[in-house]
């Protein structure tokens, strides 16, 4: 049993740091100029306008939210004795995250002192979220929620930095996510995962490190969840055809993604039987992979074949990598997390660097520039486009974005990889308490948890 | 075993209720005129115009739906025994309801000797059956599906006129329904438990009155859906820069809660561990307490701080209030629904005057009439306003609109218990079945269920 | 055991099939010309419209995305030792009839030799998968993946057939899909089931086919979703007015169907219980049943009381039809595809005729011939009307728009039966493996699955 007074010294500065959030809040932010009422001068015909428009990202977000919340927090509730925690501190995790996003995020683009809030911050804010959340994938059950909170605050820093290095400044196109969001939370929770790593004797998969029948189930939930609406998360920031086109190459890739799995799950498998943590997780593969170019114009069959090597390479990951990186390196990845969001990030970035450098006006007209900012010919630029500082600057060629796609992955993984082990070097400190091995992958540490007497059995007798 | 006969009259009865429901919508509802096929000399133009537009409020409409039917409906499960009720209990009293308040809440909008159906009806309908869902949950377990449904009955009828009294005729503002709904089915239905409450030997948990493993983990659905969903809720029936200020309000008020409740949580329980009831159901406590007043200004700092606040009253009403009321009272509140609904809406209404006496011109600009229109001055009323009757007229202050918030919630608490005392005498009546006691929070008196042999072990061995 | 070596052809060959679907996609299709970039000489103002333009559909489509992955899905996971074959292959062969289902469906619409893919095609393709996975439905659990794959390819292709002829050709009203999907895929998969029907001693219900509590649970967050979002399901199709009289009428159509469900399912029942299958299936009836006519003037009234005919339909299919059909005719349908969906929609076509032919100017006005295209005058066809084919021409009498709802759903059954008992014929073609009895409605034989020690118990104490 550990200590309960260092617990309540946890407690106590969660609290504060909540605290600190309402203040933070209270001194930078606003809602946006829109959502504030208008002086009376204005048109009545034009307030009349605005309050008529739906907000058509609406539904866009409330799917990403049914992702971060239930598909991720679902999806981790496989372990059979670690549901309260995947399910619960998944929500306290993301609850957290979000309030601290807005903040982070919201640094780069204040406006006179203040950060303006509209529906868009909370997409962004879920969005970094997922980082978070694929990170804790990665460390689940070996950690105590405190560690995770503080890797949280850590991360949604760093991430929200290196989201607007890539996106901002260097202007490279992602916008599902998959280099600033998938790369960066899956190889940040390796990196962590590697600074608490177990001593030698203890780098096996544990006792409970394993799934039962019920809790294979609830953990579908997650998955199917994440399969539905991943084509609103890749769509999700960008608008028109490039909306419809990103929404119709995920629904492919996905698919092909899915069929590969369940065929490379029984090969490689010894009966050749299905395995669960394939279906759970490499089914997604293809929303991540095709992530970065779905916007493109990587047509359907494109998109389909993105989708099955994803599939293909998620399941080896599973099969063969993650063991391995568990026997040799003492990395344990509980849910696979590179497997399903490292490894296929990587190929979206390699894809969106090969169609970036094909990218030319004939086939994309101009529509381009909007595609790839940064291609805009500096004799094209706009009085506003002048005051941005774009890395390198404008007139880039195809091939130039091509270069800057890959460094960007370079870039991300890196950042991720440094910030994870700094990250890990503060969790592992001795200010913060430890699992005991005999505590991971359980609820039992955390979670007042019911008696399991074999009560049903009686009271159906009864 | 109780006789047949009885249950089969009952059903019987309930066929009749349905049927008569057919009859009157027959004869008092129609599709709104908006819906039915134009006279052909309308011009083709205007045709095509309403052809093109979209439902704006589709998507709102189907994510209360998601909370209603899945939210409160898994929520309810987390009794290890009585989850067919718990889901399917709410789906039939749900599908009562909502036809039923189609009728009662149609009866104060009649046009031509007809209710006028649209989706807003349908919204309408939904987010009534949210009240006497909430009632059920403080009763969760102790009545037979019959009183539930009678119970629906009557309360239907009641919160119809109570909402037409304070939205229409006493001009309150509540977007977020804390008031007519959360507290109105809270205190509802807590005096339904207090009229069925137990001898004095039977005032305490029953030996089924807990969770399993699993059921705690089919409850977080709900709990997840309707964290999710509730900005949804909250927003439902504004537009504009009003709606994307309830839905910014409402996500940072949840995210507030949530971090509060596993903070005090952890801070309340012996051994410091967080505890199922309170993430399942405080957490939600952010959403009810900025309901009134997700529409106003209180800027981004002032949500979180009301979610916050409102996690923490329910995280000590669960640990300290709820057995109180049970060992003094005999009140038992199968859900807490005085934790999550009651005092957060308490909360709600007193912050809805504070807002409301401090709203001026200068901060609310035109839209301080639109927010709450009996501050409309008298020269400046309409004709149609004229022929409104509006309670205390027009031309209300700040501070007056601030005394009629509170004079709302006193009101709507007092029909609520007045109200649920009569239904608690109907529901005791002798030509009414009751559940003895050791049917109490199991599904077997009115399942059938399957038995449970170890079969799962046996299979897996042959 | 069956030998590992004819499992790896199988899935070889599914490999094989994914990747011609990849070499289809490239040949024949593309994104519709609405998705591909706009030649420069476009004028800006027209891009920009279209750029701005939210995709009103798609909101309804990700309701739809819901109910095929999770509505079906879960909903078949209560057999208590098949949810990971439900939840699992229910993914794997939709994954393969969408992308099927887009090129079949595509066949009939394409232009310049390519199909032109926006997000109608991906709608399109979610309806037609759940043709197939009502087909499923009737067979859950007595065949092998390879087996309801091969169905799969099959279905779709006639199913793509048949929908063209019913909607373009003969021009029926079916919204719903009540005709094109649901009588389809129930007759389909019944005539499936027929063919592989066991011989006269096993002809009985198998010891696993039953449900536990836990999985009766799980089934039920299938349900639930099918039931909220079948309002989209059927009228995802229509826009405006239509749609919403769709919305209305689904909602109170299902709403009728579950208040009768559980009067039915007690009263048919020995001591008077509720029937967890009636209420997980039965109270969908109503969806099914109001298909057909969901946009039509059929009112409110109208609506519940299909929906309550339906229910009691449905319950009484159950109690008595199911287990006759295996007594007499040895047809397995192991969800009762003929209560839910089958009988229903036979119920929907009848009502249509009824409808259709009562229709007039008078009551539907100018929105008539867009309802029932095929009551097009031929004095008033506009040029492209011309062109298209239409089965017995324009002009047709609202008597014989009745006429050929009545010949549709003859047609489609017959279509279906026929196309089902060849299915059936190739499924026992002694090339494909066929599951032992003592390997039905199991999921070992497919699946790793965990071992269940009684380890909770055990984690508990330590």
């Amino acid at each position: 049993m550990h200590s309960p007074g260092s617990s309540v010294s946890g407690y106590v500065l969660l609290l504060l740091v909540q605290i600190v959030f309402i203040i933070v809040f209270g001194f930078f932010t606003d809602y946006s100029k829109d959502l504030l009422p208008k002086n009376a001068t204005v048109s009545a015909a034009m307030e009349e306008a605005h309050e008529e428009q739906p907000l058509p990202k609406y539904p866009h977000f409330q799917d990403i939210h049914v992702m971060i919340f239930i598909g991720f927090g679902f999806l981790m509730t496989f372990l059979k004795r670690y549901g309260f925690s995947a399910s619960g501190l998944n929500l306290l995790v993301a609850a957290l995250a979000i309030q601290w996003a807005i903040i982070m995020r919201g640094c780069y683009e204040m406006e006179d002192g203040k950060i303006p809030l509209s529906l868009d911050n909370l997409i962004g804010a879920d969005i970094a979220a997922a980082a978070v959340l694929i990170s804790m994938g990665a460390l689940l059950g070996r950690t105590t929620p405190m560690q995770l909170l503080v890797m949280a605050i850590i991360e949604i820093a760093i991430f929200a930095a290196n989201e607007f290095l890539q996106i901002e400044l260097m202007r490279i196109a992602d916008v599902g996510g998959s280099i600033t969001v998938h790369a960066f939370g899956a190889y940040f929770g390796l990196a962590v995962s590697f600074m608490l790593r177990p001593n030698k004797e203890n780098a096996k998969t544990g006792p409970m490190e394993c799934s039962s029948y019920s809790s294979d189930i609830t953990a579908m939930i997650g998955t199917i969840f994440l399969w539905i609406f991943w084509p609103s998360f890749n769509s999700a920031l960008v608008d028109g055809a490039e909306q419809e086109r990103a929404i119709i190459n995920t629904y492919l890739s996905l698919a092909g993604a899915t069929v590969t799995t369940f065929v490379f799950s029984a090969l490689v498998a010894h009966e050749k039987k299905f395995d669960m943590v394939h279906v759970q997780n490499s089914t997604l593969a293809g929303g991540v992979a095709v992530g970065s170019i779905c916007n493109l114009l990587i047509h359907p069959f494109g998109a389909i074949m993105v989708g099955v090597i994803a599939g293909v390479i998620s399941v080896l990951g599973y099969r063969f990598l993650t063991p391995a990186m568990l026997s040799s390196l003492r990395i344990s990845d509980t849910c696979g997390v590179n497997n399903l969001h490292g490894m296929p990030a990587l190929l979206s970035a390699v894809f969106s660097a090969i169609y970036a450098s094909l990218a030319t006006t004939e086939t994309y007209g101009n529509t381009l520039t909007t595609i790839f900012p940064a291609m805009k010919q500096n004799s094209t630029l706009s009085e506003e486009d002048m005051h941005e500082m774009v890395i390198g600057g404008y007139g880039r060629s195809a091939a130039k974005q091509g270069a800057f796609q890959l460094f960007a992955i370079l870039l991300t993984v890196v950042i991720a990889i440094v910030g994870g082990l700094f990250t890990g070097l503060v969790l592992k400190s001795p200010t913060m308490r430890q699992l005991e091995k005999d505590e991971h992958h359980k609820d039992d540490a955390y979670w007042e948890t019911p008696a399991e007497s074999n009560t049903t059995a009686s009271t159906n007798a009864s």
